[in-house]
């Protein structure tokens, strides 16, 4: 299980004891409750300015319910060809617009490129009718390649979206480590950089079941996202019955530094196993690694070090030498040494 | 708060030691952990035969989860014209089927009747293209009006559906307290009277954020209902990554009978809060109280002696002058003796 | 056949020559022909005003279509119960808006009535999430009761539109019929009562498949309304390859006053027919006859002397007492009076 | 206009014959009536085996209609990155089957290969839930590069759907291009290569608005396919009130030979077009000239030369450099040759 996703790690302790706070008395349901309540102006705070707030179950949710908000039929959204909401969501985005269709681009390390966006915006005009129009672009914050859009990437990205009058969207799954690699604010890498609407994700990050639709009311497009936000989760079984358990969830992630805490050991984590692992024989990095995954190509003699220790190394779909490795808020130091430890191949006798 | 409805409550000390439990060590996500992995025993054990789990966070999702496998395009689904499916979910069973039409029918105290089923179902066959085609009817167990289908009731609906090749789902959000109503046993209520497909309430009932849909593999649509349910629910953000958590819940709601004394319990207090207000001069039951649900017309008298003690009375939309109650797995016989000595009105003086 | 719909019946002269007329030599595709460029300036002749024209091939699909840009998601159109739409199309507003929802209201011979549709919207507020929220209302003219709203009528119903933001939509399968019966000019049935987009019928009115959506621009959803109408229609199979003879039996029907003369002598015979029919012992009017329908309670002798000389008479399938007889562009006069005669029960001996 | 597309033509006198000779009487409405009956005995006959024929107006309905019915919700199709059903229908199959995804595959000349189709649906099992599930592969024939698959590149890739129990559509509105080029029978090119089911094109191929979905009843999949097609045509706004036009169309195109004596013709003037170019200096062919298709690279001397005479020369979007010409079933002679005489670069002085 170590370094297979963050997504396998427990609940941090903030969070549960939230939880457990939570548990006491009544409240009123689907969201009418005075912890949900506090949502808005804790996100406000954290963003410094007016938002928005949505929570829901998945990161695949918050990405299909934003998404589907920024392409209303017969809108389509443009996307890198090896983002998660084109490889690994079964379809979502398509679902839960209606039929919505994502423009694929290709772009290094995961990361679209402004002009190609711009390129392709072009060429699908509305007089070209057979295209599915464009109204909306979405990135991943940091990307399926590991590395993290600088805030001059995302406003180069911003400026094609405004030029074109379209929707940007970030897929925030691991937003916190995107942040902490570049010591920035929320606001700076969110709507002071053009985005739109943000999939803010906490379940990676330490929560239960915890993620959110985040709309910032700075970009032209606020009001129309926002329309009938309720409606729409509410339709897609995403506003639950005892919703207080899960905002709550959000609002232990906010405080007192725990997201950007957890976020900040698991990108250093990740530092400590790259560097470890490159200085390896025969070991070479695929992408970048800019926060809490690590992506490299393992020669044989490192698979088999790691294998006689137990550690075993599951390969990418597509590529069979090529492996990701993911740290965690939990990420104990001592299992990435000896990890690191038991990488190295034994001497050639 | 008090008598608002079973979600307002807090979630039970069995569920909370669930989660809790459950919070050590990683494991491995979107289900592919070991908790898990206990569902489709257990609940098979629980209804006595082999069954498919899928968990989910809201009632919402299972229903339309459920009816969207039940109605593929370009199917309809036979509903009660007050059917939760129809009046409360902002149109979730048709987005969740891309479309699909709910075809309404009347019946007394919330219940649909096989003979009036059977007549719409003839009246739109395949010859006639103008009508969307029935593929499944969906009953709620206990009904929108806090009644009980008996099981020769769902019996003889089921027999309907069998007739016609339609599939029969039950939306069981209060699917215990009418089995805690009968006095029988989850098999009996479930695929031994015909019902295919189940939305398994457990969040009412005592749950965080629980529910399921249940395929029962006796029924001759299990088959079809399972397929790619998985891909279903991950593209409609209900594969949760940490899985865990929500699987634990329906566990602890099934292990000790927790499941069944919850409900016993909710409508126990239906019951003395049902008896307690018929007595009250110009009180009229607008529906037999058979579970945890009292629907009432109130005269203005007892609206005002229960205004006067601070309880606020919520009038029905569609009728001011009617009232419903609900109580819960924890709700205290001392609040219901309170409340009913507060309804009693003033004497004339 | 006789008196069956209207939709029985051939292509009138005019329409026929169109089409000859449009084959010759090659046209640009998917309506980029002169033909089609034409459409705009004739309809907006037509109606006094501004408007965009597209062509489809049914009035099912110009009522999707309309529907489906009038209710994005998740949106919701108020009709009546027995509109159209809802019975008759087998889900096609639902599939076509990528799941939204029809909310039904009664009505007297037909109509939706303003008020009602006022109160059903003010309960479905964005407040109240368990609602789909209406963004339209659709209602039919002529209705599906063979009557015909008056201009005050739909204004009265567009006022409560515009308080509440919603678009209106006209089924305007038989608007002719219905312009016909109160003597106005287009506009004053469409953009200048209230109406924002409009299904205008041809086909049963002597095309042959030919109908068209048309937006005026006047009304305050029209950007709304119109953008991407053109790949909504593509991605809906609408846009046809070779489009111009389509345009061409539009452009036809509008010309030299065909649309309004084919309608009128359609109501001129239904009145015939409907007086007549009225005359006769036992036949009770169940609608008032208002334009090229008549419905009518046939008593057992009149059926039985209709059945003698050779007219099946077919029950609706919701009251087998009830009859619906239309006429059309090209019902002939004698064929009227045939049928009047012989429904003349035999005396009784 | 000239090589613009084989959509820009005329409609061929004997289905004009057809419509006209349609225009007597009245007939049942929505495809009750006599002549839409023949449909099926006649694409019986034609392809040598039992068969349904669903009518629509456009080779975009046939296409979605069939992949809508191949890929019920959650399912996925297979596709060539180029194929038509992507890059030009706005969408249509993921609007028509309520989300469905398109799965892309690159592949020479147009073609998918069997190879990579087989390895793309074995990464994507149910076990892997991220994947959308493939249920369908698609293939246009003649292809978008102007090819044409064989029947055993055809068989090889139905052997790959057979064996994961996918649907096998076609896209055939160049369907009797491919079969003139490959001297074959209707049932040789469609079921007896593995086709399940093909959209029908005859529109292209001097039809006014007739394509057809045609299901082939010796396939595995033949039920799942026809199931309710009815409705989902209707709802889809493909049930034309007026059936018989299009049915007529249809009818005249089977009946001697229409359809591949039109092919034929087209094929033999693309070949002529294509010999007399690549005669030219610099001139290159993109693709073999295998039907009535040809993808040149033309060198700036060859367009100036056409540009004197005339002929306007339309780039493709994503390659400046390659040109489509396209000939069709009234191409004359004297057109292609007049315009090769034009092609020829003056000499360099």
């Amino acid at each position: 299980m170590l370094f297979r996703s963050d997504n396998v790690t427990a609940v941090c302790d903030e969070v549960i004891a939230a939880i457990l706070a939570e548990n006491a008395g009544d409240a009123a349901p689907y969201g009418a409750d005075d912890t949900t309540a506090r949502l808005d102006a804790a996100f406000g705070a954290y963003f410094e300015g007016p938002v928005s707030v949505h929570p829901v179950a998945t990161g695949i949710a918050a990405n299909a319910l934003s998404l589907a908000a920024a392409m209303p039929p017969p809108g389509a959204a443009v996307c890198h060809r090896n983002a998660h909401v084109n490889t690994s969501e079964s379809g979502a985005p398509e679902f839960f617009s209606g039929g919505g269709k994502l423009l694929m681009l290709d772009g290094a390390h995961g990361k679209l490129e402004a002009d190609a966006v711009d390129a392709l915006v072009r060429a699908a005009t509305p007089d070209r009718m057979q295209s599915a129009p464009p109204t909306a672009v979405t990135i991943t914050q940091g990307t399926e390649a590991g590395t993290v859009y600088t805030r001059d990437e995302i406003a180069a990205i911003s400026a094609v979206c405004r030029r074109h009058g379209l929707v940007l969207h970030m897929d925030g799954a691991r937003f916190e480590n995107a942040r902490a690699a570049l010591g920035c604010s929320p606001a700076e890498l969110a709507w002071a950089s053009g985005v739109d609407i943000l999939s803010y994700g906490a379940t990676k990050n330490g929560a239960m079941c915890a993620d959110a639709v985040v709309i910032f009311h700075q970009g032209p497009h606020a009001t129309q996202l926002d329309r009938f936000m309720g409606q729409r989760r509410l339709r897609a079984g995403q506003v639950f019955s005892k919703m207080r358990y899960v905002s709550a969830q959000l609002l232990a992630m906010l405080a007192g530094g725990v997201a950007g805490r957890n976020a900040t050991h698991a990108n250093r984590m990740a530092a400590r196993l790259s560097t470890g692992l490159a200085s390896l024989p025969g070991v070479r990095l695929l992408h970048p690694t800019e926060m809490n995954e690590v992506f490299v190509s393992l020669p044989p003699a490192v698979r088999d070090a790691l294998g006689r220790c137990g550690f075993a190394v599951r390969p990418r779909p597509d590529d069979p030498s090529a492996v990701r490795f993911v740290t965690a808020w939990n990420t104990a130091e001592r299992d990435v040494e000896g990890f690191l430890a038991a990488a190295v191949p034994e001497p050639v006798a």
